[in-house]
């Protein structure tokens, strides 16, 4: 597999841009109304915390698979405070695994969300390097 | 303004992921075929990258309103390099702004771009803490 990403974000006037992606789906980005835009597409600070939560549920979602879990529902909150003065960057974010489900392994599920955070998910590994991380995991059994 | 970013990220089972944004747009991720997936949606890793030229796109498109500059097209590559080992992470970057025009103010637009990675823009702020920047700047004169 290929060791580099390559993304190209072209500018389609105003504050809309398109940005490709791997996969071949492309993305479209806006500012919102009131930062001069026309919120017609993603706010792109918020896209780490699509990145990270992408990044770690295809890890869950994979182990999840291999490990046989019976699991209902699975969703991601990542909430992350940005700081006051500019350059404006997440300085905590909180995520927060929710599982839900009649037969929930509790250990096993645990297990999953640890080898992503510790081990897998190398968008993890780039957030620890500039925000301080509270990880919690949430079991809401049926 | 509120300073959190609040985003959820639900599975939709096997690989594929829904991803809220601030802007009520949201995203669809997906692993590749190769990875289990059905590429139905957008790798997460890579929207680190989108997220990056997003941010910094939108303040250097600010400043060519503000500034009143003329600027045909505008785009921005970035290509990061994966480490080897797990945890995989983005540790060289480069940015490449290419602007296309016929009348390009280069010191201006260059200030521009100064003013996005040293001043403005959040997302490079979080890239500098774990990845080597390389920036640059290319004017394609028609």
């Amino acid at each position: 597999m290929a060791n580099t990403n390559h993304v190209t974000t072209k500018w389609l006037g105003e504050m809309a841009f398109e940005s490709t992606n791997p996969s071949n789906h492309t993305l479209r980005i806006d500012a919102a109304p009131e930062d001069g835009g026309e919120g017609s597409g993603l706010r792109p600070k918020a896209l780490m915390l699509s990145a990270l939560a992408g990044c770690s549920g295809l890890d869950v979602a994979s182990l999840i698979k291999k490990m046989k879990l019976e699991v209902d529902d699975f969703s991601i909150e990542t909430v992350a405070n940005l700081t006051d003065e500019h350059p404006k960057y997440y300085d905590r974010v909180t995520i927060e695994y929710h599982f839900h489900g009649s037969n929930l392994k509790e250990d096993k599920l645990q297990r999953a969300v640890d080898l992503s955070v510790e081990k897998y998910c190398g968008v993890m590994e780039m957030f620890r390097r500039f925000a301080e991380l509270e990880i919690q995991t949430f079991f809401h059994h049926r």
